[in-house]
């Protein structure tokens, strides 16, 4: 089986409030770390804004295969060049899972090209996350809605390009719809936004949860990928000859010889 | 590891031809069961168009995770039955890989709800097969195009539905393109459509051809799903008497105010 | 300006009940074609299940821009012949506008090639159609949602193909949400599934619904086509020779008088 | 009729090199919007580079329905607050035709989010641009396929976003294909990438060049939308109530059971 690498970072403020901290002793990242961990091909490590370069070091980024992101309050304290090194790294084959009021985090902004705004509400109200692809891989393994009894409300229009596909579908008593499990392939990456997990509420101590995350990251995990090369090319030589003068065995030699 | 059952249906007609028995001793199907009968963790039949329900009864369908489809010559000769079996069990679950001349198969016309016809030509021609999503599952571990150097053309307007996930776009040397590479989320299901595989080359035969087939197998492998309910459906509970003691017009006039 | 011929079918069999008359004493298909009938550039017509051909003879298809379909109770009545015919219309370019329980209609089922169910249920509860792509030209003129104070509720999964353009999610007071407004293009034409339209509601009077409908009909109007051809076709003549002893002058103007 | 508002910008280096001025003597925008002068509902601007604010003012741009850019050389000359300006507008409505090297623009890469790099040639060769979507308003009155017989040639893999809608695909005499009519949805606003253009080759004076230009700005024109409100949002009045005497505990402990 192979083992894949998953960092998860927060920005840790929220839960340093002694009313969050009852919830998440071990800050957001650290309660995901400890769900998640119950995979036994994942390999876990985390990172938060105060550690030097955000703890997204070149090391630390280059042996991430899925980067999991928790912001809120401190979007623009990320510094812009970590922000334009994990859009690389996802371009170049990284995933990046982004939760919740991470979707106005610079990473995922960058990344969409819109403004990625929504509306919200903070008011107790129930979640009901509907399945819309069952077969999906992120679905995998869960009943056909789950509820949160109580979560922060966000509602359409959500900003976003259209997502490559859409898994998720909330309901919120309140009256609002959103799409809360949204898939982007961006350059050689995956990115999949799932809008659950505000500070307030125990919602990463979910099983349901835990298993969208865990759907998520083997979703989003690189494969073995011929990164594309860009640039000057050369046409096909002596296109016209191509046929000339060879045997069908021959032609077929030459190619499996090539690939 | 899990096994992924595989059946391997052709028409089995052409390959009776002395001329394409010299390539297809065991016909497309044993080809390409041989091929991917490499891989440990699948198990593979074959079924063909004249043995009893084409081979295709309830006990075969109802194992198969996946099932290729080769036809040609034959395609009205599929009784709308099977035809009809193998959508119903596609929109259960079951994954469909579709190849060549297969995209005017009863199955996959059904599926798609469009005509899909192309243009055509055999000519002995080019075929470049270009990777569009390199971080497609299906594209894994190729190059950045494959070269058949003799296919059958086929070129668009390609009458399809948009495909869900395009990962490749053929060139021909005679002058036409074709989305080669076609996903499909159908029901619970998964299809795939890929266009090479004449019967006068040994396409199926090729490393690519077979990494390619292989990647579509599992992409399409149907995942731990709960069904959808569909037909009456209970509220949540709270909600009944929402609305009682308004008429019909006091509620109508205030949304068409608002509105 | 150009005309737009619409032709709005409808099976017309609830309406002869006297508790729905009361609603739609001339049918739905009476009110849908009273309020588009506003609508300078739209010519109108209407059919019905119980006329020649359930109205909908090869003249009358042939002379249809956008055809509009209402049914429910007997979608089973309707001959196969009608049903393929009107498919063949819109892969050939026809607009067609499914309304709410159209979508288990014979022509809608077979473009779509899944079984198109949902879960339901008529319970007076208020729904919410929110707008998510705003700058869709179905959605023109919406405010951010509209609001039907009483429909019949419509709950995920709905089992179709993903909509080339989602153009609104319902919310409904039960808990159910719905994708409510989906674009596909099928062929040359186009196909849009719009939620609403129970019979026991005076939904079809309203103006919201009423510019929806008219979006929709300019939208799937068809424009100037060139039908593709399909079948055999020919390779670039002379490839190999084409640009030998030609200026660029001659080129651009023997390409220029071709098309 | 309607009057669409069109700024045509062109950063205008290559064609003061003579040998480029012979093809283009009044830039390439001067013969762009020479072309689409003649449709009667536009009115047409042109902006270069050298202007200040390289033409695009808040004046400029806030009067401009539809932008059109052509860039190669220079993007890194366009200030970054012009290109934010741009994308700011696209997201509020404004229409985008990005041509050729355009796409890697700045406007055009930050709308993207990725690299939007490809392969490329100068090779003289044929260029044979297919109509993949012939319903789909931007190919309106377009035949089958165009044919420009000297153009620079442009590779896969495009590093873009999957478009929303794919209007043409390329196929080059030398091999390679590449997608070259892209349709995007980005915030209100509407983006369209189209490919050919080279500044050696008389690409825009072609008629059909020309048809599919004025179809793309009748296609991104905006229209009337209600902009989409973002930030806090209030509950349907009725709810607010609905979970009040009950714990947290309670809730979380009632759904965990359930899912």
């Amino acid at each position: 089986m192979r083992t894949i690498r998953v960092t998860v970072w927060n920005e840790y403020i929220h839960e340093k409030d002694p009313r969050i901290a009852k919830i998440y002793p071990d800050g957001i990242h650290g309660a995901i770390a400890s769900m998640l961990g119950r995979e036994e091909d994942f390999e876990i490590r985390t990172a938060t804004l105060d550690m030097p370069e955000h703890g997204l070091t070149d090391d630390v980024l280059n042996t991430t295969d899925v980067l999991i992101w928790w912001g809120h309050l401190a979007h623009a304290k990320v510094s812009d060049e970590v922000a334009e090194k994990v859009r690389q790294r996802v371009l170049a084959g990284m995933g990046l899972i982004v939760l919740h009021s991470g979707h106005l985090s610079k990473p995922f902004v960058k990344l969409m090209g819109t403004i990625c705004r929504s509306k919200w509400r903070e008011n107790d109200e129930l979640e009901r996350i509907w399945v819309i692809e069952p077969g999906h891989p992120i679905a995998e393994g869960l009943p056909e809605y789950i509820e949160l009894p109580k979560e922060e409300t966000y509602g359409e229009r959500f900003d976003i390009p259209k997502p490559d596909d859409l898994v998720f579908i909330s309901w919120f008593s309140g009256g609002e719809v959103f799409r809360s499990g949204c898939c982007y392939n961006r350059g050689n990456g995956k990115v999949f936004y799932f809008r659950p997990g505000h500070e307030e509420y125990p919602t990463f101590y979910r099983e349901d949860i835990t298993r969208i995350l865990a759907n998520a990251v083997r979703w989003a995990c690189p494969r073995m990928i011929t990164p594309p090369t860009f640039g000057h090319y050369e046409a096909i030589e002596h296109v016209k000859d191509k046929f000339e003068g060879r045997s069908m065995e021959e032609r077929t030699h030459a190619t499996l010889g090539k690939t």
